[in-house]
């Protein structure tokens, strides 16, 4: 006997049909002698719906109150789904954030969880029953409700399965899994039957959103075994566990690309200590993310690039910063006394995966020569112990995608 | 400076608009210098909205998870009233059941309140924050989510109102007040400006739905001054009060009736002790609600009707429990060796109630020399302290009606 949190997203409970469903599945799962508990999101739409509503009585809904009407959403699923799983024969309880009791901070719409009590969610599973968990919801200190932000029904489920010593948290999903790369770009793409969550967190971050990257880490931290898997099958998906040895045999795991950020290359700064913080203390101030970043001479130093004792500084913002980003890096530029800011939207970054890296030496390398192969421009590179990213001109992507995926064996029926 | 509860039904937070104004008045009351706590029931059709919702589910959804399901109608409606709030420039917190606490017992669907913190309230307005308090619902001993029944929010108020020691209630509502009697029947019924607590029980059970009766039974427990008023204008509505010196003036102060009764005849019951006992006692264990009951030989006695050392028992149900009933009342019937079972389903109550009669004579049979007079025929007389009921022909309802109205005086200007 084990005890299961399964994990039903949006789209998985976005109709009654869908809830009865999911319903069978979890009491399918109890038939086979687990414990089981279910995290619910929202029915899709509800949370736009709900959204919207508080949109229309003010631009600025307060964040405080905007929670209490998002965390509707779940409170209404993890109802109906307990009473469908009741009209099933079987039993089960709903539990809201703050019965269970998730203890968050205060920052509402994107709270953070700070503990989870069990003891709820035990005596209702000790009972024979399923316990059903609102997802993406929590508690405050003050007895407030608060929401975990978009996505939060994932950080929801593996905290809860931590807090509980689940023996696993299965997240059902509309994909079937992890894949070495995504299959839209690239139809040799697979699916990966077994992810290290250091992996995961590279791919997650880099754009393969299947799980949330706060999730993984969560599930990181307290080594809880992760599956993610179709809410439309009963195949078997990708499971995100701790590196075993048979994990790094393969060098690379997966190709990722992003195109959502721009480039920013600053030209002609002062070479000199504690210019590069002040440009980035600035930006960070501002609230924008920075990804990559590459300070060299060499980079993109055209006539009016670095001279003596000056120097170029490159990094990229995500596209949707960049508006609001430019008037204060311009700023900022003029004060350290740059040459020049340019622009560049134009890019998009790939990137390849794998802990088998850290062993095998010239991966680097390798992936530089099938990019040149193909002729590909790589204008900026930064590197992890387990990841390589290339920035290149985004008309490019897709080839560059199908390339490494090529390139790193990455094709080839298992 | 007063505290002051004001009480928004579903009408009155509608739409969005209408939100806004619940908003402005609120605010309104504010500015004169009070402190405000503001109960909101769900905007109209949402309640009907959720419940459907659920029965898609399962024909017979389980208490406790519809009210987890219902209860999110009240926490919408509440946290977007504090955003209106917020959005006139006012400051403003929803509470939710659990928040405030507003303790009930464990019956889900129609719990009762059994207590009421009122620090979450304090703290809120001490702040000079407008308190809006999500109607309805509650928590039981165990953390479950309750809720009061359809009308509850009417409850609420009063409790809240009771809990915090607040200078009156205010219930906003689509009517401007408490009539004398239906205005639809009676074009001369006029507003009454005050009413004791006992003569709104009477009425409101009565069928004059104003105001939820068990919220009138407790601001009388708690000496609470309730003022029923209209949301749409600033007029002053009906105050449902202590009773004073000058309400006894008035020897009836209104006068309702119900179309919603039949009358059941048992005939020829043996007249020993216990026999009535066991005909209602039957009766209550399934749940179907008696309202007049009335025991003599002389009723309703024709030829089958009761003969020497036999009685007839005539009685009133609800006329939506009586297709549930017949089975059951026909089977204690002939367990009780009745004669026969009459069922009568064309059938009103009316009544006159009013404070005065204690001290007046002659007001019943005044009120039958009224009916008489209209060449109406009374079926069935039952009398409280402050109240007369009589049964007669349901199409003689409106002209019983506007007879009494007249003939008790009220018609006249004040």
């Amino acid at each position: 006997m084990a005890l299961i949190v399964q994990k039903f997203g949006g789209t998985s409970v976005g109709s009654i049909d869908r809830i009865r469903n999911v319903a069978r599945r979890a009491l399918a799962t109890a038939a086979q002698g687990h414990e089981v508990v279910v995290i619910v999101s929202a029915m899709s739409g509800e949370t736009n719906r709900l959204l919207k509503l508080a949109h229309e009585v003010t631009q600025i809904p307060d964040a405080r109150e905007m929670d209490v009407i998002a965390a509707t959403g779940e409170q209404v699923s993890a109802a109906l789904c307990a009473m469908a799983i009741q009209a099933e024969g079987g039993k089960a309880r709903s539990l809201l954030g703050h019965q269970v009791k998730i203890l968050t901070d205060g920052a509402f719409t994107k709270a953070r969880i700070k503990a989870i009590e069990g003891s709820k969610i035990f005596s209702t599973v000790k009972k024979g029953a399923i316990a059903v968990v609102a997802g993406f919801q929590g508690v405050d200190e003050n007895g407030d409700i608060t929401t975990l932000g978009r996505g939060g029904s994932d950080t929801t489920a593996v905290a809860v399965a931590a807090a509980i010593g689940a023996d696993a948290c299965e997240i059902f999903t509309d994909v079937d899994g992890v894949y070495t790369t995504d299959p839209n770009v690239c139809p040799s793409a697979r699916k990966i039957s077994k992810i290290s969550y250091e992996e995961m967190l590279e791919l997650a971050s880099l754009g393969a959103k299947v799980l949330q990257i706060r999730s993984v880490e969560i599930a990181m931290k307290y080594g809880v075994p992760v599956h993610v898997r179709s809410s439309f099958s009963d195949a078997e998906g990708t499971w995100v566990t701790k590196e075993d040895q048979s994990l790094e045999d393969v060098v690379v795991t997966g190709v990722a690309y992003d195109k959502n950020e721009a480039r920013v290359v600053v030209t002609g700064v002062e070479d000199k200590p504690g210019i590069v913080a002040e440009l980035f203390g600035a930006i960070a101030e501002k609230n924008v993310s920075v990804d990559m970043i590459i300070q060299s001479p060499a980079i993109a130093s055209g006539p009016n690039g670095a001279g003596e004792g000056r120097t170029d500084v490159a990094f990229t913002v995500l596209k949707t910063d960049l508006a609001r980003a430019k008037p204060f890096i311009d700023e900022v530029a003029r004060s350290l006394e740059a040459t020049s800011v340019r622009y560049d939207e134009g890019i998009a970054k790939v990137s390849i995966v794998g802990l088998g890296m850290r062993s095998h030496a010239g991966v680097a390398a390798k992936m530089f020569r099938i990019l040149a192969k193909e002729g590909i421009n790589i204008s900026a590179i930064s590197t992890s112990e387990i990841k390589v990213s290339c920035l290149v001109a985004d008309k490019y992507t897709e080839l560059a995608v199908r390339a490494l995926h090529d390139g790193f064996g990455l094709s080839d029926a298992v």
